[in-house]
């Protein structure tokens, strides 16, 4: 990506070993993310260009010699983050706060390779990459693909958010990450599953998903509207899968007293509004999710057919047509795009 | 309370009952609280005034028809909200959202009497007050006086932050609520706790009260100390018992990856730096203490002397010395001051 909207293929240097723990990874599935759309909207023309893309799924092709973990030939999911696996936040399965982690696909300084391409170079394999037992054309790989990010994004807002049974869980956002809200909300058990979204393609898939409720309306309808659905006291667990303020605001406001909002969504600005959440006693958290820590559990719901949050794939493109994907993503046509190679 | 600075001790008319859920309480022991120092900064001048008052300790000197929990004679202890005891949020020990709660003390609007006064008209007393095991010239009536608030609020930032066994708790403030959430951090078990304060006499309290480590500094500095205390890491439990922007923004700095804080002072700004808590997963919760919720768990700790709450009253006033009382507060000659009748 050069510039806001600005997106090209080219050829770069070939992913290369630079450190005895990386692997080099051939890409066969990767996507394209909602947070790469906040650059596509607004980034400062770069002369260089920043490579894109950290959710892929790949077959280990070049291993330094301390990995252990995984051996060429290996087909792994990556999580969008890379991590050690054995610092104190890493043993408390909080891999965003590695000491030594990063972002996978070589955007914020780190120097890696972008995962919208064929090749990444992924450091600290042992902690970071998860082996999966398919063949590579199995038709689960939109699937376990999702584990890279929205899907491991969308669980730890539900978890963040203490959804489970006999609670209402209320979903704002109805991207990729908010779908699989919904997803992880059925799994944990939420009695009620509110879905804030108005686009008809997403909203018929959340109810797909499990959603009870679908509630189109914005800002202070929206609020009205849960209020009603809840017997005028709120949600429960309130995911906030999107960042922008005015959907904050809204997560804060549709949150019952004595409940926990999970906000997950890149922040688009930095004010929160204390007094909401504060005179109701109601709890705020979330960040960059640790989705290495949910790869194997999601995994087993993913193999075992309980969720198939791939289903958040509505197009698919190789390579050539990934500009068009981010358009396409940017648009709305899609809510999200899976890139094969 | 007329304005800003201007406290008056005037008769009033007799405290009554006035529905059949209510009791008169004869005040004998009552506080004033560091929350009634910001209207006594702030109040804009007002014709009628306003009670003020809601932490005490008194006599039930008359009972409406339907109570039944408490009755004449009996010593009870005021939390500074009341509540029915019954609703969803009370059953779910959120009392300070009671559907048909409020503030003991005729402040929000609510018409009942101060408690800085000789008698209070308590609404749903069953839900309410507490029956005290001892008699009222008992020497723990300073430390049972409060459970009405500040013990009971300081118990609740260290729950809401999770504190517990093998924890660092940091407590930003050094006033009685502040010092009661050094007590309830003991209590809960941390391993090291920090006090971040910086006025001799209330740090030395604190250290008696159970703190391992004082922060003295202020702002980034005391970030920089707090960071250095806890192995670069920041404590895994924060509790703001101050309420100022200031205390809060540090509060989330010194927070570590993965931890949470909790806020019980009360905001005197609305807007929170959402990104700080964000980037690190670091939850932010609390708000007014549900201290009836807390009042029976205390008591025991109260009455086996493992806490003396008590201490934090270094100022005892009939009820002429109030005005008095409330100026030593904001002058910090007192850290809070107990009015006997």
């Amino acid at each position: 990506m050069y510039a806001a909207g600005d997106v090209r293929v080219e050829d770069v240097p070939d992913a290369h070993l630079v450190e005895p723990t990386d692997v080099v990874v051939r890409v066969i599935r990767a996507a394209i993310c909602g947070s790469d759309l906040w650059p596509y909207k607004s980034m400062q023309p770069t002369e260089s260009g920043q490579p894109m893309g950290h959710e892929f799924i790949g077959i280990v092709e070049d291993a330094g010699d301390e990995v252990r973990a995984v051996r060429s030939g290996d087909l792994v999911v990556s999580p969008f983050l890379f991590s050690d696996g054995t610092c104190v936040y890493c043993r408390e399965d909080l891999q965003t706060s590695c000491v030594h982690g990063g972002l996978n696909g070589g955007r914020y300084g780190v120097d890696t390779d972008g995962g919208q391409g064929e090749a990444v170079r992924v450091p600290l394999a042992d902690g970071t990459l998860v082996k999966l037992p398919v063949e590579q054309d199995d038709a689960l790989m939109p699937s376990l693909l999702t584990l890279a990010d929205v899907m491991g994004t969308g669980y730890h807002a539900a978890r963040v958010a203490h959804v489970g049974p006999g609670r209402t869980a209320a979903i704002v956002g109805d991207g990729a990450v908010g779908l699989c809200g919904v997803l992880a909300a059925r799994l944990l058990g939420a009695e009620q599953i509110l879905l804030l979204g108005r686009h008809p393609q997403r909203t018929a898939l959340a109810e797909e998903f499990g959603a009870t409720d679908i509630v189109s309306e914005r800002g202070d309808d929206a609020v009205e509207r849960v209020r009603e659905l809840t017997g005028g006291h709120g949600a429960h667990s309130v995911l906030e899968c999107v960042g922008l303020e005015q959907a904050v605001v809204t997560a804060l406001e549709i949150a019952r007293p004595g409940g926990a909002v999970a906000r997950v969504g890149v922040p688009q600005h930095d004010q929160l509004p204390g007094g909401i959440p504060f005179w109701k006693n109601v709890s705020v958290g979330g960040g960059p999710a640790p989705v290495r820590a949910y790869i194997e559990e999601l995994l087993t719901h993913v193999l075992d057919g309980s969720i198939a949050p791939g289903r958040v794939f509505d197009r698919t493109t190789e390579l050539d047509g990934v500009p068009d994907g981010y358009r396409a993503m940017d648009d709305r046509e899609a809510i999200k795009v899976m890139i094969t190679f």
